[in-house]
């Protein structure tokens, strides 16, 4: 199982990128194909002391800019690196792909490239930190408007995957809404409800905001507008909180000193609440693995992407989707007419 | 100007909307009129000392239960406290409503009782603490579904309060989106983008779920469901990572003490995001003031909410939003056809 790693994509350039891929070769015995400009990537390599691990590189001369527009990104660069990783899948020479590049060029060439399972709407599915265990929700920005029978997808989607990271063969699925009872909602979630009671999945009702972070379920439901805009907000209030907190403390010198003698707490508390941790997002629905980073991702969360990467190849979580969906087939196209 | 409170709605019970209510009549010399049941409300006004205030009791017999249905309570409970409280604005005895109890039953009181104004689409206004000053989140509840027309007249509405708590006569808008070009979105606020950019609004374009606490916009537009879901998150979030942070504190002895050292500037931070602060949310759009407060609201809540409701009440806020509504009034009609 080797997994390709768009080496040129991301806000850091490609040196971060090759530290964490070196990191996961290195630590796991991952074998990586690195993607992107020869030299530079081989540099790196060397600078990280690579030389001896299961690395290659792959020739790709076109990079897609962060702010491009992923429809003329697929149109005219027919060599970029995230298309070249994909490629590399449909060769069978890799097994999954990895980019921290522009997250909207990957789920298009990701989607083009692989093809999707059964007509399925891929997904975009993260994990959340929680007070108990971490949360999968899904979807986080690749559908925008969705219908109803999408949200039954995305629940079994994310309950293959939450398989995979939590010790229960049952996930507690949750759909996001407004209230915990039926009638509260949108049409779409109300209509999503029913679909989602009607189903094989462990399904627990609705969650609320406040119940995101709560951690009893294992699976949350959502469309890709609200997810999106909810896995932004989190990450924003988490560090608005936190700067806020350490603005209090720097008006005291007693808080001054409380904070240093606190700060291995706060160091564990940014830890647990690190989006780094979890490497990156899994689009699911599509006939491969593509791992979908966060664009500010260090060393540390690619490392953790190639391994969830690889793991995901491993388990053959595409197959186990198709699989899925197929229990719940007959549901779906009645419920998608 | 008098304030109706419902003074027996809320998680705590009529206690502590007595404590709140008696504190805004001493402390700001507002007018008030408790409703609910004689008895117990005069007791509680003595026992905090509010005999020489200008504090009067009104008598409703019934309660809407906080899980109640908000239509069966509008069908069955003709003498709630939630239906006097608006009834006696309807009599020209009191100038606004505020109320902790069963909010859905709250918002439908209101509308059926003071009736909305131009056939707008009420919706409820809650204020954020950001990095900066407060912003205003407008709809966080009241209409699940919308049309792109709606969230023009919510951007309409929410500037007209904004302009009455913060120090600008042209509050910038922020649409709620997942990124900030126009291009992204889903359809209805890919409309509502150009609805909001061809009014007479300072319209600044998308805001992403990262930036709401940044405070560079003072009114975020969205719909009830999306804005429910972002202030119950963010209260959850804002909670769970205290209690995660304590968790790891807990862990060590030196933790302890430096949180017990930096513990006023926790307290701070704690109050600068307490929703009790802000004192409850108006609804916007019907003809006469409501503020609909968080059932768990303390006396310090309540004290602000009627404080914000007589505020309002003062400043004819109703009057000044049918005003701006009729500025916009061939654009909203052109736009709802």
């Amino acid at each position: 199982m080797r997994v390709a790693v768009d080496a040129m994509g991301g806000d850091h350039g490609p040196e971060v990128l090759v530290e964490g891929a070196v990191a996961a070769a290195r630590e796991k015995g991952i074998a990586i194909t690195l993607v992107g400009r020869e030299d530079v990537l081989a540099g790196y390599v060397e600078h990280y002391d690579g030389g001896g691990l299961p690395i290659d590189i792959y020739p790709a001369s076109q990079v897609v800019d962060m702010e491009e527009s992923p429809a003329e990104s697929l149109r005219h660069k027919k060599d970029s690196t995230i298309r070249v990783a994909f490629e590399l899948v449909n060769k069978g020479i890799a097994h999954a792909v990895v980019s921290a590049g522009n997250s909207g060029a990957t789920l298009a060439t990701a989607i083009v490239a692989l093809d999707r399972i059964n007509s399925v709407r891929p997904a975009i599915a993260t994990i959340m930190p929680t007070l108990k265990d971490p949360v999968v929700m899904i979807d986080v920005g690749a559908n925008v408007d969705c219908r109803p029978h999408h949200l039954l997808q995305f629940g079994i989607m994310g309950s293959i995957f939450a398989k995979r990271i939590i010790d229960n063969p049952r996930p507690r699925v949750g759909l996001l809404s407004i209230g915990e009872e039926y009638s509260k909602g949108n049409l779409q979630v109300k209509r999503a409800y029913d679909l989602l009671a009607a189903s094989e999945l462990n399904f627990l009702g609705n969650v609320e905001g406040r119940d995101i972070f709560k951690g009893d379920v294992d699976v949350i439901v959502c469309d890709g507008f609200v997810g999106n805009i909810c896995l932004k907000l989190s990450e924003g209030l988490a560090e608005s909180v936190l700067t806020m907190l350490k603005t209090e403390i720097k008006r005291s010198l007693m808080a001054k000193i409380g904070y240093r003698l606190a700060w291995s707490a706060f160091h564990r508390f940014k830890k647990k609440v690190d989006y780094s941790e979890y490497g990156g997002a899994p689009l699911l629905g599509v006939n491969g693995v593509a791992i979908i980073c966060h664009g500010r991702s260090g060393p540390r969360a690619v490392k953790n992407a190639v391994s969830v990467a690889h793991e995901l190849a491993r388990a053959d979580l595409a197959g186990q989707i198709a699989e899925a969906l197929k229990q719940d087939a007959v549901r779906l196209s009645s419920a998608a007419t």
